[in-house]
């Protein structure tokens, strides 16, 4: 068996689409966007339509959807509810369709989308065992893409990365040669037995705290609360049980 | 004392400008630019001059100018010499001038220059204890910017920062709330006890073998071969001990 190969991209900013031809696509927004949608298709949502921006999001809300958009941690006002998973709830959404819109998660779906990838998933620690049987039955070179905070780099995100590239290596027969994959696989290693004090540092840590939205960290840091993985097909993400 | 604060660019794509302003960048790019400038100064070098375009070096050459020149590892034709330390003899280069222009390195000192920051130092590990020490004296806000590779995330850059972070933050009053900051420092914790070892994985590495160019790596991660700090005046970077 020829080895796949596993690749990084550490922030919006870091992304190389020309790498993710045909590849598996991971996008990662661990506080909060893909910890909020792996929560929705455990709660039955029907699908998910994630958009950039916010213009968009209040495009569907007139025509009668079910919205969530978030800036910076905010409800947008005309949204019916915002970023934290707790917001999806099985009464709000199981067996609907939720528009999505977030600073950083939802809209690097789209960047990655124009590279034409042979799928795009999204992953959590929520989904993590999941995700990686799915790439594994998938077959593919894997793209892990974190969303970061506004272009920059940051640590939930990279930690994440890092967890399921030592997962694909470990028992995938998966390889690397990526020096932002073997930093993810360092940091993950320095996180891993303790993860919610190592998150503790993180800046989006402080920002959460600071707007007293940190309620579902702990929550967002539990491995394999679900078995769905969000895949992407047609515009919309769709829960697949893996 | 107010706390000063240090922050990292882990690459040029995440080169934030406008943080840069008052501020001490310090350039970091250590296989091999500015370990060779290090290098340059130890020997004797009067000034370095930095050009980022190929071109300009070459009319540095035709004016006379001693250049070293290089691009993917390799001297330019035009040039007197490329881009190892080795290069950098007290015999070539002992009170003369030296055009430098690399593929990485040399083109960041422009960038931090448009940023109007109050200094630009260069530092790797040759120097790492004498720019710690002329960073303490000079009481402003640190910005730590990795060169990378082709504006990729890059190990050995990232364990330099955070080599110097961890400095500054245990013994020089210094703290941080940078997410890049904490990884480049993680990182380098994991790095340090053998430094050489973990290097081994860097894409660098495999490069600079590939073209056996490696002979000096082991040089590169040596630490406190000079007491020079190259900073930047009027045009030009010139060896200060420190």
């Amino acid at each position: 068996m020829t080895s796949r190969t596993v690749e990084t991209f550490l922030s919006p900013a870091l992304f190389e689409p020309e790498k993710c031809r045909g590849t598996i696509v991971v996008i990662i927004d661990i506080l909060r966007a893909t910890s909020s949608i792996c929560t929705a298709f455990a709660n039955g949502a029907r699908a998910i339509i994630p958009v950039s921006e916010a213009a968009e999001a209040r495009n569907y809300k007139a025509q009668g959807c079910l919205v969530a958009a978030e800036r910076d941690g905010f409800v947008l006002d005309f949204a019916d509810f915002g970023n934290s998973p707790f917001n999806f709830t099985k009464e709000k959404i199981k067996d609907n369709t939720v528009v999505y819109s977030t600073t950083n998660g939802t809209g690097i779906i789209n960047m990655a989308l124009q590279a034409k990838p042979a799928a795009i998933v999204t992953g959590s620690f929520l989904n993590i065992s999941a995700l990686v049987r799915w790439i594994e039955r998938h077959n593919g070179n894997v793209n892990l893409f974190c969303a970061g905070w506004k272009k920059r780099f940051n640590l939930e995100d990279t930690v994440f990365a890092g967890a399921v590239a030592e997962r694909l290596i470990k028992t995938g027969g998966y390889s690397t040669s990526c020096d932002s994959t073997h930093a993810a696989m360092d940091l993950w290693l320095a996180a891993k037995n303790d993860l919610r004090s190592y998150i503790e540092k993180a800046a989006q840590r402080s920002r959460l705290r600071e707007k007293q939205l940190d309620d579902c960290i702990d929550f967002c840091l539990q491995h394999d609360f679900t078995a769905f993985v969000p895949v992407f097909m047609n515009g919309r993400l769709v829960g697949v049980e893996s």
